[in-house]
């Protein structure tokens, strides 16, 4: 990134909020109906892969990526926007998050092994 | 973000793989399963909203709002695992997309409406 | 229910079965695909009530009501196709489950709250 | 099932139906609000399933049937309590919902092929 450069995530939840204030979806948007519509677009993702064997979705149709990349997007697009309405900070939550995990997961405990935490 | 400092995106992605490879992860880390967990995890974070009235939901205490950040983190990091593992540029995609929903939802087709883009 | 009649959910699981069967699709019915599937069809519900109020989405229209039933019979249709795949009696689980619901929350202490029962 | 013996979605219906209003849960249970309980639970269903080979999904240990026979009973249960609230016949709806399924997949086109009708 070079200097000067927005932050991405910064700017892409500005351009999203600026978005949704075009077009007064403001009343639309509470956390509760983000959290729904995530949801929804996270099942969308999901859709492009549940009959696919597991190799299969690696090895993906470019015209497939493509509608995989536009939903991943969608994903992403309503994550920013509901941490935003929630003023949350995604970044310092994601590293958080993956300190956590670090403990929860234990490099030798859960290594090759699909197991949760609590079964570790 | 300061000079020289690495991109939010791609600094979390690299942090993500190296957890996933210091634990043997990539055998379960099909495109097909990283869609379930993703959607899994959308799952969790709506569960807080689910009995809450919409204004409520945008008034959550401090821990309620700890534990929503930390669903927010879990679905970004799957995000970025997912993205890595299929080779798309969560970036670009999101803007893409971006660019695309502007087309979809004209400001006056779509201010102050949920109608859907193919029912505007 | 005149008697002689079969049980709605044998004779629904069965009339599944042999769709399923005419149609080759037993290998792509694992019961890890088909939980794909139903959660998709669960998304695909919701998606209706998304950007709805509360209020609304219990005065649907008749065009939207019926969409909304052919949601809940998709939902339905793989439930029924996952129990039996996996074996399971449904009816059976059902009533159990409804009971351990009773212990877990106990009319006096579950009155008027949605709190979850390990928060009672 | 027995003469005068009553149909199982009417029974199970009146009982969570019971069990609700002893609750004094219907202001929580909006068909909004009951959607996402659904998902939640087809999401938890899911869960059990999302590190396993497709195979491994179909040979479950007797604990792993029975905790996944508990979340199909948490669907049901959701789908009833929310097909009540909406007033839809679950049965005819499934019965209707199969029959299209048989128009939009011919068996001639549909066999042994996971494409979605559209792309039959």
């Amino acid at each position: 990134m070079a200097p000067g450069e927005p932050d991405f995530i910064k700017a892409l939840t500005e351009a999203v909020n600026v978005f949704s204030r075009e077009r007064d979806w403001a009343p639309f948007h509470s956390p509760k109906n983000l959290s729904m519509a995530l949801a929804v677009e996270a099942a969308e993702l999901m859709e492009h892969f549940q009959w696919l064997r597991e190799q299969q979705s690696a090895t993906l149709s470019p015209e497939k990526k493509d509608a995989v990349a536009q939903e991943l997007a969608d994903v992403l697009i309503y994550l920013v926007r509901l941490a935003s309405q929630l003023d949350i900070d995604l970044e310092s939550a994601a590293w958080s998050k993956l300190d956590l995990n670090r403990q929860k997961y234990p490099i030798e405990k859960a290594r090759g092994t699909a197991k949760k935490y609590d079964e570790l």
